[in-house]
C-alpha cells in the first residue's frame, strides 16, 4: 500500500494566505494552438495569423487567452477542486502580457478566503491564480471560488473571511496584454468586419446565430490538452453513478466555444482583456449543441491609448436552443437553455 | 438589435467581375501539419519527413497540397457559400508554389460567372479562387461553382454568363509547386515503392484496399481547423430538421480520406499538381466508412523536365463498399455507394 | 488490373536474418507532442515543459518515448503484421537516444526467430526492430513477436528458431536516453511529489486511481498519427464481420494511457529506459474506461551514475474496474478486466 497519490485537498485543509504552487509546468507550442485551433474554430486574425499579427505590432501571433486561461487553470485542479463539489465563479481575471508559442507557463495560487457552509460538510474556498512565463513574468492572474467538501464534518475551521470581491475590472487595469495596435496597418477586410469599438453601442445584442455540437473525443482532447484532471470529464464509469449519469464537460471548453462563436458579430474584438466574472449557469453533456449571444454593457476608453478600446461583454451561451430572441433569464431564473453567464472586457480597434 | 453578423451574399448579391478578399489569413503550422497527419492518416515520405524532403530537393517538407487546398477553401465560405444548396463542381485547380509551415495564406475570388436557374429562387454562381502566401506568391488557384439562393426570387440578374472550363489542365502548366526532384537521392524503399511513373499505364486501375470510417468529432475537428465555416457540418440540431436529419461531412474531407488511402497504390504520388474536375456525388455522414480506387487516366511528360511525369488519376470514393469492383456508373447513373468522383494530376518520379 | 498495392506479407515469406527497411519516415514535431498530450493528458514536466528539461539538462523537452515508440513501431506494421492475427509480446525494449521535436525518425527490422504453428495454417515472426534519427543514431531497439498468417497451409519453412530473449533488460544498459541529471534544480513541486526513487519500495503497490473513457475518434487520431495501417483499427464495416464485431484499440493506445494515467503515484519517474515485456491481455474497445496500477518489482542504482536510479514496474491496466484491489490474476488466469501486463524500466532523480 502506498499513499503516493494525490488525495486532493479538503477544505480544513486549505488555510488563508497559503501559496500553492501547482505542478506541471507547460510549453505552449504551434501544436497547442492548431489544436485549439480544431477544436473551436476560432477566426480572429491576429491569433490565427502571424503576417497580421507583425503587421499591426504583435512580436508573432499570440497564443488565444483562454488558451492561456484554460492551461494556467489546470494546473491548480489537482490543488484545488479535486474534491470539488462546484466550480461557484470567477472575478477580476486580468489578461497581463501576451504569450507566444514557445513561453512556459506555470502557476501559483494564493488562498484568499474560507467560508464554511452551514451543513458542515462543505465549504468555499477563494484562490487567486496567476500564471507566470518561463521568465516570471505574470500573464494571467484570477480569482475563482469553489465549493469543496470537508473530510470530516466535525473539523473546526480555524480563520474564516470571504473576500470582498470588485465586479468589475477598471478600465485602466486593461491593455497590458495588448501592444500598441497600429491603426493604419489593421486591415478590416482581413479581420473580417468593419465594425470597430466606434460602432458598438452599450445596450446593444448581438445573436452570434451559429450552432457547434460537441462530441465526447472533442472536449476530452480540450481538457486533457490543458492537463485538467477533474474526474467527472474523463470516466464514463464513475459518472455513470452520478447524478447526471454522464461526463460533465469542462466549463472553459463551453466558454472557448462561445467566444470562437462570438466572431460572428464580435470580429474586430480580437483580444480579451479581462474577465469580470463569470457563472457555469448548467451542466452541458455531449450532443448538446452550442449556441451564443452577446449584450455590449459598457464601453470604455483605454486611459492615455487612442490604439483600441474596450468593451465590456456579457457573453452568454445556450444548449439546445437558437439566440435569436436572446435568452437569459425569468425573473431570477435563468431560461433553462442558458449554460454560460460571462462577464467580459474585450479590446477593439478604433 | 444589430446587423453585425455576416448574414452571407445571396445570388443576386453577386455580379461578374467582383474581386471578393476573404476574411482571415492563416499561418500554416507544424500543427496543422501534425493534425492532418492524425485525421487522415497519410503517408507520403515527401510531407512526412522533412530529411526525406530535403534530401531529393525541398527546402523542408512541405504541407499537404489538400491541407492547402482546404484552408484557401476555407476561407470562401463565409462569403460565397453560407447560403449554398450545393457545392457543384471544380475545374482548373492549379498548385502553384510550395506551402511549408510558417507560411500565411489568404484568399481572393472573383465572380466569373452567374446563371439563374429557371425556377428563379437560386442561381450557380462560378467563382476563381487564388489562395496566397505571406509573400504576395500564388500558391493555389481553382474554379468551383457553387449553387446559391436568391434572397428575393423576383430579383433580376444584370448580368449572366456561364465561363467555359478546360475540362483538364495542360500538362505545361504542371509542376510549378514541385522543385527539381534529385532522382538519385528518391530513396524507394523509405517511399514505400518501386512503381514510379514509367510502371504505371493508362487505362490502370487500382483498388486502394483499405477502408477507413468517419466519426464526428473527426470530421469536425477537419472542418473547424480549416476554418471552414458551413453550418451543415457542425449544427446537429439545425440539421435534425433538413432532408438528412445528421450534419453533413465536408466533402474535402472525403477528397483528403480517399488522397492518404490511395498510398497503397501511389505511394509514389507525392505531389497533387492539379485538380482537373471533381465532383461530390452523394454526401457522407459519420459512421460510414470510406473506400477509394484510381484509374490511370492518363501520362504525360512535363515539358523541359525529366526528373517527375504526371499521371492522371480518376480518384472514386465509396462509402461502405470496398472497391475491389471498381464501382463507379451504371449506363449514365452513379453506383448509389460512389460519394466522390475526382480528376487529379499527380507528379511521380521517373 | 495491378499489383501494386501492398499485400502484406506472409509467413513463408520471412526468413531468418532477413532486413527489412521500413517505409515512411517522420518528423515528429511541436505538433505531435500537442496531440499526444491531448490524446492522454500525461504532466510529467520534463516532456511538458522546455523549461523544466533545460533547467536539468535536456537540450529542449523531449519527445514522450512513448510516442517514440509508437511511430517506430507504426512502420512496420506494413512489412510485419498486416496478416497477423496477433501481437503476441515485446521484450528487450531499450531506449537509446533522446528524441527532440524537428528529429526524423525511420525503422528498420531484423528477423531474428520463425517458428511454424502445428496446424500449419500460421506462424509466429520474431522480429527485432530499430529505430534511427536523422543523423543514423539509433533511438529506439526493440523485440516483438507477432503470429502471421500462412498464405499457403502447405509451403515449407526452410529454416525455424525460436531466440532466447532476457527477461529483463540489465540495469547497466539503462539510461542512454537520458542526460546526467541536475538534482539540484529538478524541483519536486513543478514535478509534482516529492517522492523519489529512494521513496519506493520493492513490492509495493500503487493503486493510479483515475479513470479515462476512450472514444473511437480518439484511438483512431492516435494510430494515424502514428501511421500505423492495421485495418482492424479502422474499417467499422470489415470488422463488422470479425469476431468481435468491433473495431480494436491499437494496444500501444492502452499502454500510452496507462502510462498517463501512472502519473498519479509515479510523477518522478520522467522516462522510461526499457520496455522488459508486454503482453496485451485482452482487447479494448471504444466505450471502456482504463484504470491502472503498478507494482515496484526491481529496485537497481545505474552503474556510474548518482543522478538517477531505476525502478522496475510492473504496469497493470484493466476495462471498467478501478484498480484499488489491483487485479491481476487468479491462478494462471487473468482477472477478467486485465488488459495490458507490462513490464518497464522507469528513471526517477535520488
Amino acid at each position: 500500500m502506498t499513499t503516493k497519490t494525490n488525495p486532493g485537498r479538503f477544505f480544513e485543509d486549505f488555510s488563508i494566505g497559503e501559496v500553492i504552487r501547482h505542478a506541471t509546468p507547460r510549453t505552449i507550442t504551434a501544436g497547442d494552438v492548431s489544436l485549439y485551433s480544431a477544436l473551436y474554430g476560432a477566426r480572429f486574425a491576429v491569433q490565427s495569423s502571424d503576417a497580421f499579427a507583425k503587421t499591426i505590432g504583435y512580436r508573432h501571433a499570440p497564443v488565444d487567452d483562454l488558451l492561456v486561461f484554460h492551461v494556467v487553470f489546470g494546473k491548480t485542479v489537482p490543488d484545488i477542486s479535486l474534491n470539488a463539489v462546484a466550480n461557484l465563479g470567477y472575478a477580476v481575471g486580468r489578461f497581463l502580457a501576451p504569450v507566444y508559442p514557445g513561453d512556459t507557463l506555470r502557476t501559483v495560487s494564493e488562498v484568499i478566503g474560507l467560508k464554511e457552509n452551514s451543513n458542515r460538510k462543505t465549504g468555499v474556498v477563494y484562490v487567486r491564480s496567476t500564471g507566470f512565463n518561463q521568465d516570471g513574468v505574470e500573464v494571467l492572474d484570477y480569482v475563482r471560488w469553489v465549493m469543496v467538501h470537508k473530510r470530516d464534518p466535525e473539523a473546526v475551521i480555524a480563520e474564516e473571511h470571504v473576500p470582498t470581491l470588485p465586479r468589475v475590472v477598471a478600465p485602466e487595469a486593461l491593455g497590458d496584454a495588448c501592444p500598441a495596435i497600429d491603426l493604419d496597418a489593421y486591415d478590416d477586410g482581413l479581420a473580417g468586419s468593419s465594425d470597430r469599438w466606434d460602432d458598438y453601442e452599450v445596450g446593444e445584442t448581438i445573436d452570434h446565430v451559429d450552432g457547434m455540437t460537441v462530441e465526447e473525443a472533442e472536449h476530452m482532447l480540450a481538457t486533457r490538452l490543458y492537463q485538467n484532471t477533474a474526474k467527472v470529464h474523463f470516466d464514463q464509469l464513475a459518472q455513470s453513478g452520478s447524478r447526471f449519469g454522464r461526463r460533465l464537460i469542462y466549463g472553459g471548453h463551453v466558454i472557448s466555444l462561445a467566444r470562437a462563436l462570438s466572431f460572428n458579430g464580435l470580429a474586430n474584438a480580437f483580444h480579451v482583456a479581462a474577465i469580470n466574472g463569470g457563472r457555469h449557469v448548467a451542466p452541458l453533456f455531449a450532443g448538446g449543441t452550442v449556441y451564443a449571444w452577446s449584450e455590449i454593457l459598457d464601453k470604455q476608453p483605454l486611459p492615455g491609448r487612442d490604439d483600441v478600446g474596450a468593451l465590456r461583454v456579457r457573453l452568454v451561451a445556450t444548449k439546445d436552443k437558437p439566440c435569436r430572441d436572446f435568452p437569459l433569464k425569468t425573473g431570477d431564473e435563468y431560461d433553462p437553455a442558458v449554460i454560460l453567464d460571462l462577464d467580459l472586457w474585450v479590446l477593439m480597434p478604433r
